[in-house]
């Protein structure tokens, strides 16, 4: 039950993301089933293109734990980190990733992904931290699909 | 002789975030022949594990040209972007990378590398992003090896 209230705050996060005409990405960072951080992305409110949801995330709870540790921390993403997130999460120590949507559904609605999955860059980098893949898939899709129908939707 | 004028200030910028006892990486980013920005690793002390020199240079630089869209624009970095770092770079679609040292250079005095290349990462994702490796490789592996023998220098 617990990892479906925090994936919900991704959720959230994400659909907060949507209303500002940001993008449908949210995710949360719990630790000791306390949620550390929850953020979306804002690339294009902070003009920042590294400002993924689980980079947000990521910067806002080192800062919170003062620390670059986050190790026994989960990272909730309503989609599968990009290698730039996935790398951000390697470099923080966190344990384990759960998302929702994978970053081929990110891509089939025209988001310029690089298309190399999490799982991939595990075994490439013989990462240690856990994948738990498509959990509350539909949810996350059909946020996905909403933001797809917006008709001032704005990718990159 | 632009290439080496930029890698030098990639150098400095490393040089400078060796002497702020942070770790030995600096970038610069360049377009149409002129400095956009330039920015070294601030991880301990923005105690952020993202704040690598070229996710902070890429941010700065999104900052000055007022776009995520840094289309034209070169990176110079004292060492191969890691897979983070690289992801960074795809995004804000800069298409160059010029590099000093490899991943492997700092994995082997003790950071924390995923150790997948830049060349694995552009085949895998099918970047079109050119990349030039070991431009004056010597003297970016010597600011390596200067931190790595400080008894003071933090690794992550």
């Amino acid at each position: 039950m617990s990892d479906r209230k925090f994936m919900l705050l991704a959720l959230e996060e994400a659909l907060k993301s949507v209303r500002k005409c940001q993008t449908p990405f949210g995710a949360c960072i719990v630790k000791d089933g306390k949620v550390v951080s929850a953020a979306h992305n804002t690339v294009w409110s902070d003009t920042d293109s590294t400002a993924h949801a689980e980079v947000n995330a990521i910067r806002r709870a080192c800062k919170k734990l003062k620390t670059i540790d986050l190790s026994d921390c989960t990272i909730y993403s309503s989609c599968e980190p990009c290698p730039m997130c996935f790398s951000a999460i390697h470099w923080a120590c966190i344990n384990k990733i759960i998302y929702g949507t994978a970053t081929k559904d990110a891509k089939k609605i025209g988001f310029n992904e690089l298309g190399i999955t999490d799982r991939r860059l595990k075994s490439l980098g013989k990462s240690k931290v856990k994948i738990i893949p498509d959990f509350m898939r539909e949810e996350c899709l059909s946020l996905l699909k909403r933001f797809n129908e917006l008709p001032n939707k704005r990718l990159y």
